[in-house]
């Protein structure tokens, strides 16, 4: 069997726990015994998760693109495990949108994506590496379907392609030591990533900024087709 | 033949010309007639190069982290194809270090790579689009063989596999402009991003700044070896 025998005491650090998979990651995990520590984004998400799970869940609040609140979170990781190191890592945190047409989109719009998926999972898991080195754990990295194949505009896929790259070198280099490094592969799944409404707004914001000669080479029907697209794929999305 | 036609008046951008691969194809395209405009990121590197081309290659000093270096750059290169659009981009800078093993690293080694390899090539190439699809142009993007494999820490492999799922959205979002993109995937050749100097001081430097206990978890030895390695590596690259 695959099950993880003697859970008691181990340490399991989730990022992006507000919602969808990681929510669901730290609810199971923590009726199955893990001590797990759930980094949320926002306080609502954390307030939410700590009323509906053991009181051995813990919460802090981390932004995976500020180190200094990365660098709390992981002084937070450090006295939760008391010395035994870290059983394991899920980073899970990660955004998708700006996603559109590469010509609509400015540089800034790719540097918002990468800095939370990319960035941000390399920061805090660079920083966890002693935690993790000390109890031989592992690493586990939501990359994406879209980690190998590059079929929409904008940081998504770049990021999860820098995940998947990282993943492949990591766990190379924490073999001596260990450390096992794994990566899932979502394909699309309901969850606040795929949320058409977030899809949608940021499809307008995009169009909206374009200059006139870029908006009428694409022309209104080809915006419109995107948010028809967008409810496409999104509902041919699993719950 | 792929040979291409009319060569005269055909405006090239091609990013860093200070030495290596772009230093070559400025001098060879601009031997060949088109009209070249080289972006170094020094002033030595474009007096050299000025002092063996022809009068029709135009240099421009570019630093691909710097979004006010860009936009002037994109403004000299607006100006020297006066309303004829650009006929060819060449994203070719780039650097290699630091390239050790992860646990070597901290954030802004990741962020050293990835600014120019990467961030600068998408921001350069996003704001010459308007210029591309002018003239129905073609952008060639310098990848490597390690934009396919990831075996080195650090930065530089993720950057490539980010280059390489770029370049295929942006070359299915312009097909429709009549704008190419290819890729270009070297293997190991002498260039100043296989200088063995350069990297060895660099192993030095992260080697200096490890922890005690990480240091010794890999050892002295593990670092010598280290050294020959990037010696053995860089002996088996091709002129």
């Amino acid at each position: 069997s695959l099950n993880v025998k003697d859970l008691n005491g181990k340490h399991v650090f989730i990022t992006g726990c507000d919602s969808g998979f990681g929510n669901l990651l730290a609810k199971q995990l923590d009726r199955r015994g893990f001590h797990v520590i759930a980094a949320c984004l926002t306080e609502k998400g954390s307030r939410e998760l700590l009323a509906c799970t053991s009181l051995s869940l813990k919460t802090v609040i981390l932004n995976v693109t500020d180190s200094s609140s990365i660098d709390n979170a992981v002084e937070f990781v450090k006295q939760e495990t008391d010395g035994e190191g870290l059983f394991g890592l899920v980073n899970n945190a990660g955004r998708a949108t700006p996603m559109a047409p590469t010509d609509w989109m400015q540089i800034d719009d790719f540097h918002t994506i990468l800095d939370v998926n990319l960035m941000g999972l390399i920061e805090i898991t660079l920083k966890l590496l002693p935690l993790l080195k000390k109890a031989k754990g592992r690493v586990v990295n939501v990359a994406s379907v879209m980690g190998r194949l590059a079929f929409v505009g904008g940081g998504y896929c770049l990021s999860k392609w820098g995940v998947e790259a990282f993943s492949d070198i990591l766990r190379r280099d924490m073999q001596h030591f260990g450390v096992k490094v794994s990566i899932i592969e979502p394909g699309c799944f309901k969850t606040g990533v795929t949320s058409s409404e977030v899809l949608e707004r940021d499809l307008l914001r995009l169009w909206n900024q374009l200059t006139p000669e870029v908006r009428e080479s694409y022309g209104d029907k080809y915006f419109y087709n995107s948010l028809v697209g967008v409810k496409g794929l999104v509902s041919w999305c699993t719950y």
